[in-house]
């Protein structure tokens, strides 16, 4: 060993022990006869003295010592002069009475901070020294409590984490698999699991019915912004349960992460939401129930007076922001820009300032202040409040005016990171229809029931009848984020082969996609359930973090670059000629 | 939930309640009016009756249940007549109150007990199956057990799994990477690790002084027999630490192991071996101590009496087998035949047979017996003992002799596979050279450090000197298998050049492949080493199997195909060209 402590350890009460520290310098400082270094490690800062009277020999060193230079340093621990309450090592510091430079290093390119001077570029490019900065730290020692905490609770109450292989079929649908060329079957392909879906169902056929396992996963997309081509999901699975089950026990993970990560307690049952309530009241399936202003469907009370664009409108909504009555005419028309933005999508915000003095509008022409009392009124707006309202078709202004909510949010300071607003949503529709493809796609994916109430619909050949066809499935959101998602599964293999019908695939196609799930349903598939909570993004909100890319230890750019290594890159002829392949690219050189 | 019990789980205490099970039809039985059902889950087999006198409907459909049937059955708990005590439940049974077929099941290809009738290739086409069966479900809980005992040693002793990438840049160097076509990087390629060794030595630089990660990795390699393209490492790295520290800290891991998962305690330090000496007694760099046995080198001993093939061989080597000098003239030509077996390679066998009676040799015409005593007193063999020679190159006669001491340990019945003998391996050679290519290669890989006093030869241009440069480097052997190898890395830039330059690398190639980490070592790399242990290997080793694939839920075959899932397979032309590719395998069809 090279030191007998660490960094961050040592305190008032080890004061006269000899001891020898390692780490990296993170400053040095010459006051008088006195030399201080500042020496870090992974746990913590100590002060390290050398004074000038007692070994020259040491100061010599001393004064060739860089930013991050490698040294081992022995002294005597001992009460400080001046005491930093600010580090935990504050009380004391190490008189030095031996030092060695295990290593030099040359200047980094940005500094070793909590708040650095690099931009995210040369960052990405050193991430073996931007992971030195606390920050950083911090993040993967919370993603290293969080995985182990997961893994201890599940263990606990019976799951067992079981591995599932990496190179697998590709079976695109959705997403694009990426896929890995097999150099003892010429001409075939593995691909990699865009998630372990299809093998924690034949572990539930197998009989492990309570499996789950930390696991990565890919998939070949456009990237946008906080997006990796590889993430982890805590992937998880039960037999014999109903949705309710299913929900009590990962909302039981959830509650012990809770407390024994964040140390916040919630007594309560997690509130619960169905869809159509989420897209009603907030005009998104992952509400921010950190705060209320929940829309208000205010269609039949508006129609009538003449306004061409309430009448005609097929949806009018309306939030009650509080305490901004007094919002000027300059604050409304930037509003009324946002909203018109293509993001948003609105074609204009009407709104209605509730003052004291009385009520003022955009709508002022067509409506009485009494229709606009009404209102106001009906909406729960009190004096102070401005009432936002947005009209248009309907799902597309209830999805605008929930993103308009969400801005009001943040501006008025409703969403502070360090709240936790967990919430289960449920019943979403089965099937998306695609206009483009002219078909169904499977809204969560193709393994979810319908619910037992709706089977007729989902026999039905209708596409009205299948578009209201709901799904056995549920989300687990986070403060606005959906951080896991799950489902009853199908169980039933005639159940599953319709399924694949109303995709419109064909059966030579279901067959040689799924085939082998298909016919494991057939030697007794008991009913079985789960959810997959995605790790990266769970991890970064309990660190507070809206980015998931700092809880990455090396994550990829936006173009699924990893810069530091320079991957992906191009390879040899004769490693492609093994395998089979020859690559298309124009050449770039 | 469909059931308020496992199967595996009451017992007499619970008499009288009333309880719901879930679970497979293990077989039913007709004794008289009482149709007995054996119940299967995860946790054990449950048996119902159900009486003829009491439910024609309850009778009715159990007379037509099949095996593997899902049903949910009711009923109470009841003491049973005839006991059994092979299994836990075995003191009680349920009297059904009701049932329900949760699912048919066609006949399962073969059937689903301890010894199956089936054989390999249709249990991995049907895996789901398989891994119903009870010695499947013990390894994989084994596994689970395992994976979650390491964790928990080394989190508490503050080492931090920090997830590393799957998608990498390819720098083949030994084993074939799995590459993978990037589609937003036209003509470019991922590769998937081999292991995560540049990584973490990058954690180490990033100051993360304790890492591990039970992670998967990947080798293209050609299959022998129980090896799978992905297999899955405990990966460990260690900063600040020499040698001793990193082989404590590990025999720490492996005693806990052996403790919590198989109730065996080690309260001595495992032994330690330099290679030299494995070579020398054992003929192998991991040797199998559960037995002795040793090799005893007589090159010496046995020149000048004229007997050509020992007096021209380089080496000379001889077991001492205990209690085997009764050995037939049949028994012995048969071992003759087996070493001379292309596996074994060598030329011939000597025997000398110490019997009460005399000393009998298959080379009586070259040695007196008192020659032989000699010899057999000097290798320590006794009266009743059977002396093997083997003579030849030394190397490959190390080897050859090693083989059949491994042998004759076998069929002495001295590799009992519930006694484990651990051993730390230490002080390999450096560096291999390979005539073919006439290069060295790094027998560890690349970042193992040379042993200090080694330096002076490292930096010697003369291949005898490189070939004499020992390794800062270990193995964990046990039972004769190697489940860990590691090394003290290689921390100045400077030696990681030179080494690069030592096999052969170009300045540019080096720079292309390894650019990064020899760039990184630049910035304040801190001394480390760490090890890596075959999970996988170390799973089955526990569990008293030679076999891994029992200890994957889904491996793969001899030529790396998933015979359940068929793949790899073939992709769409579609899906190459967005990638880039194009397959130039012989069309199949």
């Amino acid at each position: 060993m090279y030191r007998t402590h660490t960094c961050g350890e040592l305190r008032i009460s080890n004061a006269g022990q000899s001891v020898t520290l390692a780490g990296w310098v993170q400053r040095v400082r010459k006051m008088g006869s006195l030399n201080f270094i500042d020496l870090r490690d992974r746990y913590g800062i100590t002060q390290l003295v050398a004074d000038e009277n007692e070994s020259k020999e040491i100061n010599d060193l001393v004064s060739t010592l860089g930013r991050e230079y490698v040294i081992q340093a022995t002294g005597i621990v001992t009460e400080r002069q001046s005491k930093n309450n600010k580090i935990e090592t504050g009380e004391i510091e190490i008189k030095l009475t031996g030092l060695k430079v295990l290593n030099k290093a040359v200047t980094p390119p940005f500094t070793i901070e909590e708040n650095t001077d690099g931009g995210e570029d040369i960052r990405a490019q050193y991430r073996y020294l931007d992971l030195r900065r606390a920050p950083l730290k911090r993040a993967l020692e919370l993603r290293h409590r969080m995985a182990h905490e997961v893994r201890n609770y599940l263990s606990d109450i019976g799951f067992m984490e079981i591995e599932t292989p990496y190179l697998i079929k590709s079976t695109p649908e959705g997403a694009r698999d990426f896929v890995v060329p097999s150099r003892m079957n010429p001409g075939e392909f593995y691909a990699l699991p865009q998630s372990p879906q299809t093998f924690k169902q034949l572990l539930m056929v197998a009989g492990y019915d309570r499996y789950f396992q930390i696991v990565r996963c890919f998939r070949d997309e456009d990237l946008r912004a906080d997006r990796q081509p590889e993430f982890t999901q805590i992937d998880c699975e039960m037999s014999f349960v109903e949705r309710e089950d299913v929900l009590n026990t990962f909302e039981g993970l959830a509650k012990a992460l809770f407390k024994n990560v964040l140390g916040k307690e919630f007594t309560e049952p997690f509130p619960r939401m169905p869809y159509k309530d989420a897209m009603e009241y907030y005009g998104s399936d992952k509400p921010d129930i950190r705060f209320g202003m929940k829309m208000n469907t205010i269609t039949d009370m508006v129609k009538g007076r003449g306004f061409a664009v309430l009448d005609d409108a097929e949806y009018v909504g309306a939030i009650v922001v509080p305490g901004c009555a007094g919002y000027t005419r300059k604050q409304l028309d930037e509003l009324t820009e946002w909203v018109k933005r293509p993001q948003v999508g609105a074609k204009g915000l009407i709104y209605i300032k509730y003052n004291a003095e009385g009520i003022k509008s955009s709508i002022d022409k067509f409506y009485s202040a009494d229709d606009l009392k009404a209102i106001c009124e009906k909406i729960g707006a009190a004096e102070g409040d401005l009432v936002l309202v947005l009209s248009g078709a309907k799902r597309k202004m209830q999805t605008a005016l929930g993103t308009l909510r969400l801005e009001m949010g943040s501006r008025l300071g409703l969403r502070d990171n360090s709240v936790y607003a967990p919430l289960w949503v449920y019943d979403f529709p089965l099937l998306e229809w695609d206009d483009e493809t002219e078909r169904f796609y499977a809204m969560h994916h193709p393994f979810t029931a319908p619910k037992p109430e709706d089977l007729d619909k989902f026999y039905s050949n209708k596409k009205e009848d299948l578009e209201q066809v709901n799904a056995n499935a549920y989300d687990f959101v986070l403060n606005g984020t959906e951080v896991g998602g799950g489902s009853i599964r199908i169980h039933d293999s005639k159940v599953q082969e319709r399924m694949f019908e109303v995709l419109g695939f064909s059966k030579e196609d279901a067959e040689y996609r799924f085939g082998f799930i298909i016919n494991a349903f057939k030697y007794g598939a008991p009913p079985h359930g789960g959810i997959a909570f995605g790790f990266d993004r769970f991890c970064s909100l309990f660190g507070g973090q809206e980015t998931i890319r700092d809880y990455i230890a090396f994550p990829k750019n936006n173009t699924g670059r990893d810069v530091m290594l320079d991957a992906p890159s191009r390879i040899d002829v004769a490693q492609m000629d093994e395998l089979f392949i020859k690559s298309t690219a124009p050449e770039q050189e």
